[in-house]
């Protein structure tokens, strides 16, 4: 019997060409499609995903959905997928969902961060998952431009050229900057995120914080919709899918971490 | 003209055999003398340091001190190590200390983090650096334990087989537990430590969570200072040294990072 399935995962995306199945690259939904055609009976599986992250890039929570016609029940699934995925790859929930579940248009929100090492020389033990960022930043100045970020806006002008979507508008709730120690992170909550949103908006940010460039350039490059406009897009290291939010889930289902 | 010199570093020990050569193994200390050596003009140099650590073993921050001829100051020696050393390995300062300086007999004290993962699946962006204990964990016994701790006390109970050290007293003065949504931590500071002593502690302190022993087992096992009492090793890679203490030093001068 075919039944939809909702899978939450976790990855460490430092060793993987991005989300997407592309030709010739291991990528995450790759590897989660092979271990579940294998437990499906070798039919194929094809997954839909919440947000398609880059090279690079990791997810704290990530979520997808498929079909599924193997007789496994959910706990058996998510067992079997556990020993069959890498230690980088971690299956946090499988649950069987209605059928009109849809892991991407389903989404009521997101929440990505993006980790700075504000240390002097960088600590190893952060070196995979945060930007070293040990240079001077003008806190004024980067707040003054956070508070131009939210609302319900086109992003255009912090899309990459990649995006290939027609409608660039969406609501962005929550832009946030804070440290702690030699820790520091942005926070940028929405109901949806374009192709290298966070990224630009993020080397546009440290471009304003380091004095390179004035906070209201913010209300131009949105207005004008011209990319060139932005900054360089940051390194996909420092990003974090942090969670996916959808109206059935109970709020504080993942605990909070950072 | 020969002068001493202090090294403060922090590694990534995933990767490592521990901090001490070993023949035909890949440490910390043998890629650092080799690449002081080749400063020094290939005379020899050898180092020594305020804790060996353990084959995967991390350190926010190591202090090690080496006699050195060259005639480069210490920011081009500082400048050099950063280049010669692999990323999992970085200087964090150089300086030149008095002829008196040793970086073990020196230090007043240590801090070292023992770090745990709760969530339930284990986070893959946490997986080299912090222990994976989902399970339930009773915090009253844990406390109680903790509380038993602190004091100038022979840890022989608490040492692994390997400590060739004849005096076994040393003054713990914290022993602490805390925790952050899925973010756990030990922290234990003291004068001195001895070989495998905070593994052993954490091995032990999680029986006790896990209420497989009694929180008074702590005393049982300090009073005979038999290690067969104790609980199991915990495995490395949850280890830090966080920070070594000297006199000399100003207070905060590495950033509080957690």
């Amino acid at each position: 019997m075919s039944r939809r399935i909702r899978l939450d995962l976790a990855y460490d995306g430092t060793d993987y060409a991005g989300w997407q199945v592309q030709l010739g690259q291991i990528t995450v939904q790759s590897l989660v499609e092979a271990a579940l055609t294998r437990l499906n009976g070798k039919r194929a599986v094809s997954i839909r995903v919440a947000g398609r992250t880059d090279a690079g890039v990791h997810a704290r929570q990530q979520v997808c959905d498929f079909m599924f016609d193997g007789g496994a029940s959910d706990d058996d699934l998510a067992h079997a997928l556990r020993h069959m995925l890498p230690p980088a790859i971690r299956p946090l929930a499988v649950r069987g969902v209605s059928g009109e579940f849809n892991a991407r248009k389903s989404a009521r929100g997101k929440h990505y961060r993006y980790r700075l090492d504000r240390s002097r020389y960088g600590s190893p033990v952060h070196a995979r998952y945060a930007l070293h960022q040990p240079h001077a930043m003008d806190l004024d100045a980067l707040h003054d431009a956070l508070g131009r970020l939210p609302g319900r806006r086109d992003w255009s002008g912090f899309t990459g050229s990649a995006c290939d979507v027609d409608d660039r508008v969406r609501n962005l709730t929550v832009a946030a900057y804070s440290a702690r120690g030699g820790n520091a992170r942005f926070d940028f909550e929405g109901d949806g995120f374009l192709t290298h949103m966070v990224r630009n908006l993020v080397g546009t940010l440290l471009q304003i914080a380091a004095g390179k460039r004035e906070a209201a350039e913010i209300d131009e490059i949105l207005a004008s919709g011209d990319r060139r406009l932005a900054g360089p897009t940051a390194p996909p290291h420092g990003l974090h899918l942090w969670c996916v939010h959808y109206d059935d889930v109970e709020p504080g289902r993942m605990p909070d971490r950072s």
